[in-house]
């Protein structure tokens, strides 16, 4: 049961609690292409409090509420706020929850939204916390590969690109642990999984390193793109470098087998080759797209009637 | 009947139209906890233009809005819109009537709103101009009294802080001329009521001047403080000095009687301590959750069918 | 049909489209006069990705969008946005049109319009691309002169002001060549039509070129002024000289004829006196007013069931 909690990480959800996400996801994409209109949510009010741009991220929220018939109110840049003012966040919380029925936040440091959670009488769901999780961009990666390939369990799951700082992989990492799964970690060796993230998984996941795709590509169900962040080179000459042994081509297409996907959270940049796009492996835009329905699910389970 | 009316000025208001605000009011906290889905304004568009950022404020107004069924537009920054390209206040108001049938403005020049009202052919409310007013920030103070100690008359009402350049405190000293109760403000010498503003109001008005607020906390039912803004003080040392004169902390809590309460109209720094927020004293995020049914009640009472 | 289909440019539109278009806003401005409730696009968003800023014209299609009962979600900035982070406008496109079913997309970039509505599976509408089109302003323009003056055939219309750099003056010149009028244009030489327009316009409209509004004034039914951008000058001597030729005041609005109108696509900064707004001949606030009903049809039209 999820009603009234907040969603902090993506260990705050039961197997159950995922697989009724799911349920109810899928019930929400029938409702999209129907388009018939929703009143799940007519009286209520998302806030998103976003201490940190991402414009895609709040608007997937805000257009999930509203295919719900409810209303969003939105702080979209903090330095246009109280904030500024030095106004501490639990402060901030206190207030925005007399505005709203529940509220999604984003913010640099990791932690806040636990903190926010904890001063809230109203759910909270964690939109990103710095270095800390984005839960449900987890649930909807996790959705994705559901939808795509039937299933998650069984499934030979590639990761390619900067796994040591990318949130994005931590989270998805951590929730494969549920799953029967391989793992692959490809990336380059400045970008490897941090000793101490690796430590905690590797007795729960099967995991495999590597600095090459070549020879897991043909093997592979999920091929999970990251983007290589230019700024975490101190020599550009070595992106540079590196980009091309890290850059998904239609060559690199052809030796996937058949019923294998290629996701990539976004944006991207130059690791999957626009070439890519037309080929019936490309799914990082039907990911996004499983946004919709997948926080459609969690906001009408949390904070419906 | 405030049918049509812009709200520029507290002094707008009669006496019955403040009860009948608050009336009105009463019946929107009834709506909100029942969660019941209000159509009052179902078909009506609210916009806020807002010429300096004021993130709670304009939240709280969108907030209502929707709550009473309504859709808001925004310009929450005056830097991105017409205004930077040297068009006037009166022309953008003539503009942005014909989009909304409500409009709410903040501008950091004292005389805007009126300026606006006059312009519009829909009702403006003033959402803050400059040093001018905010006269729904004081119908929520005036609402928060009645709420939390059953009347405002023949109460002992304590301001601390900065009354010198406090727009809210002016506001709400114009207001309790109305009622019969006895003010004491307490302040720094240089921070203290204008001689200008002292002389509006020492005949209509039971007025204590004081810098020390020892005297007063034990017989005082309403203890309303303001933030002593650090960019006031040349002296960075001078406002270390004074502000632990002039912080409320248990200590304090402790010698007021019982059912006075501690108000703010927020954001605070340092002039409160977070102990003191889990006392049953502390009513300043009340306050602040009272500013939706104050803004519901106001909205439909002007703009509603 | 416009159903699902984009709106790049207003040769997009035939002239069928044109008319369906002005009697569907004719039957919106009565909706919005009567204050009654629609529910045309109940179920539907509109995503207004603004790559520039323009408060007004966003505002616009958001309230136009709330008239029919639908939701809106915004990026209001793209400095705030992935775009940032170096995505693409395909990609942008590919991810915003799974969260909307019709977008407005404002760039500074002619030709960007066009891209994104060929990367959209959802409608797309040009609310101004660089230097290119900005189709709906035309629309609003020619619905003007059809309301205010009955037809727009066999009318003298005189455009005055900027008119090497206007897109509005450029748009409104291509649409012109579908109606019988004269055309007057009016401007200082260095801001007249550039050969490479003028020779497009030449054999489909009766064009007269002049750099004084005086011979043209007393005959003309519909004076449609500009902005002189002071920004265009390198000599800001000469922008002062060349105002006050180029500035409309009380005397020129007595030597117009009876039931002709002035126009202008706002913001005006000094190029239309005060005074004048009070006169019958000032239609530029009832201009910008149009935008309502003529972008409530278009969506509609475009995005309605």
């Amino acid at each position: 049961m999820l009603k009234n909690k907040s969603l902090v990480s993506i260990s705050d959800l039961s197997d159950d609690d995922l697989n009724n996400v799911f349920l109810e996801a899928d019930k929400m994409l029938d409702y999209i292409n129907s388009s018939k209109k929703l009143d799940i949510m007519g009286s209520k009010i998302l806030a998103t409090l976003f201490y940190e741009p991402s414009t895609r991220t709040r608007l997937s929220f805000e257009s999930a509420m509203q295919r719900l018939g409810g209303s969003t109110i939105s702080m979209a840049d903090s330095k246009t706020s109280s904030v500024s003012k030095g106004e501490t966040l639990a402060d901030t919380i206190r207030i925005i929850e007399s505005y709203s029925d529940i509220i999604v936040i984003r913010h640099p440091l990791e932690g806040a939204a636990f903190l926010a959670s904890k001063f809230s009488s109203k759910p909270v769901i964690n939109a990103g916390d710095g270095s800390g999780e984005h839960p449900t961009q987890t649930l909807v990666d996790l959705y994705t590969i559901k939808k795509e390939l039937g299933e998650i369990n069984n499934k030979k799951i590639t990761i390619m690109g900067d796994l040591k700082y990318g949130r994005t992989v931590h989270s998805l990492l951590m929730a494969l642990t549920r799953y029967n799964v391989d793992v692959t970690l490809v990336s380059p060796e400045n970008l490897r999984l941090s000793d101490y993230v690796y430590n905690e998984l590797k007795n729960k996941l099967n995991i495999t390193i590597s600095d090459s795709l070549e020879k897991y590509i043909n093997d592979t169900d999920v091929l999970y793109v990251t983007r290589l962040q230019k700024e975490r080179f101190t020599d550009k000459n070595e992106y540079s470098k590196l980009i091309g042994s890290y850059r998904i081509t239609a060559k690199e297409t052809e030796k996937m087998k058949n019923n294998s996907i290629i996701m990539h959270p976004l944006p991207r940049v130059d690791e999957i080759s626009p070439e890519v796009d037309s080929t019936d492996k490309a799914k990082y835009f039907k990911q996004a797209s499983y946004g919709i329905p997948v926080r459609m699910a969690l906001i009408s389970m949390i904070a419906g009637d």
